[in-house]
């Protein structure tokens, strides 16, 4: 089964890579753009298994290692 | 609105920040990852507008510059 992670800076936290962005689209001539962040997306691909328990074993991971969580939220995309 | 472009290296393309994860995981003791792939996600506040305008002007500017088309795949979600 496909489990999507994805990782975004907080709302309160500086993104200079979206802020980069955002300008690189207003510059290219790609107006009414208002925000642009930048974040990470991993795609897990396990073992068929109790959807919950996957959420649960990999909500753990992501808390612990795979975002920062000073800085970064992250949700869980089953599917 | 809300855009998404989610960005991920080819599936023929060596994806070595993937391996760090599916390794790390590994070796915190979650088996059962199979794969792990770790693309971009780009959150994307644009001015409300007809959907398929807007989605055919970011299309074109994730394929001219927010991705690289020679390693990249990306794909587009609206709301």
């Amino acid at each position: 089964m496909k489990v999507s992670i994805i990782i975004m800076p907080k709302k309160a936290v500086l993104d200079p890579q979206g802020k980069t962005v955002q300008s690189a689209l207003e510059h290219m001539g790609y107006d009414g753009v208002q925000d642009v962040r930048v974040g990470k997306y991993l795609e897990i691909e396990v073992k068929d298994g109790d959807p919950e328990t996957v959420r649960a074993r990999l909500d753990e991971a992501a808390h612990r290692f795979l975002s920062n969580p000073v800085i970064e939220d992250y949700r869980i995309e089953i599917g």
